[in-house]
């Protein structure tokens, strides 16, 4: 397995998208984000979570640019929250865990969600293509080296 | 932003898929396993990680059946990690990952490694791509439903 990734492991951009991005209960503020909820109360009453901590989250999220919080009302002053372009590339992170745990952790085959490409207009799913020849990938055929300094 | 994931939030797979892998130290030791260390001693010097809190997240990844431990001396017994089929296909998890950590939080441009598609011999990046299509996907261009039952 050792040429899925050789990487410098104190520099591994795995370890620092992790930090950035805090614990599992930012990854699931980000899925909600996915699914249009931007508002304080509504994103507490989804995920069951203590206001100081759903608080702490969205705090690192925007100040990490994540997220970013958008005043909708004067009187009393409210904001929502939403993804920057930068949350919005963790996309692909969301989704391969949706689609690992339909896979593999779902009540029903396949899970609860299907997604369509509105492009061409398919149910399909996604899976990760090589850039260069666009061919979908597996983890086999996929080698890792340091880049030249 | 409704469009990208509509989903059942209570049976949602991205939250299922948080909990059976624990917390971010798994995803570490997952890294860790496609980098190629595969032993108690190796994980803990890489990770920095307290031996009884790597010992749980082992455990935990070995019954949740993303790891395998296999005895590799008899006298006296020694034990490593290794990925199974399910473990392997969190790949696109970790590459995902990897690659926004990549663009967003790494010292140098394009961060410390360079991945290889060996089918291809190119140096390249991944991309989710349509199953049904073949055609790399923004997440603007994605839509979530219900399946229906």
């Amino acid at each position: 397995m050792t040429d899925y990734l050789l990487a410098d492991r104190h520099a591994c951009s795995v370890a620092r998208a992790i930090d950035a991005l805090g614990d599992t209960w930012s990854l699931l503020v980000l899925r909600e984000m996915f699914l249009g909820a931007h508002r304080f109360d509504l994103l507490q009453e989804h995920l069951g979570i203590a206001r100081n901590v759903l608080a702490a989250r969205l705090r690192r999220l925007v100040d990490g640019g994540i997220l970013e919080k958008r005043q909708y009302a004067a009187h009393p002053p409210r904001f929502e929250y939403h993804l920057t372009p930068k949350g919005i590339d963790l996309y692909p992170v969301i989704i391969a865990l949706m689609q690992w745990g339909d896979r593999y952790v779902a009540d029903a085959p396949g899970g609860p969600i299907v997604l369509q490409h509105k492009v061409c207009g398919h149910l399909t799913s996604l899976v990760p293509a090589c850039t260069e020849c666009g061919a979908p990938i597996t983890a086999r055929e996929m080698r890792a080296r340091r880049r030249a300094v």
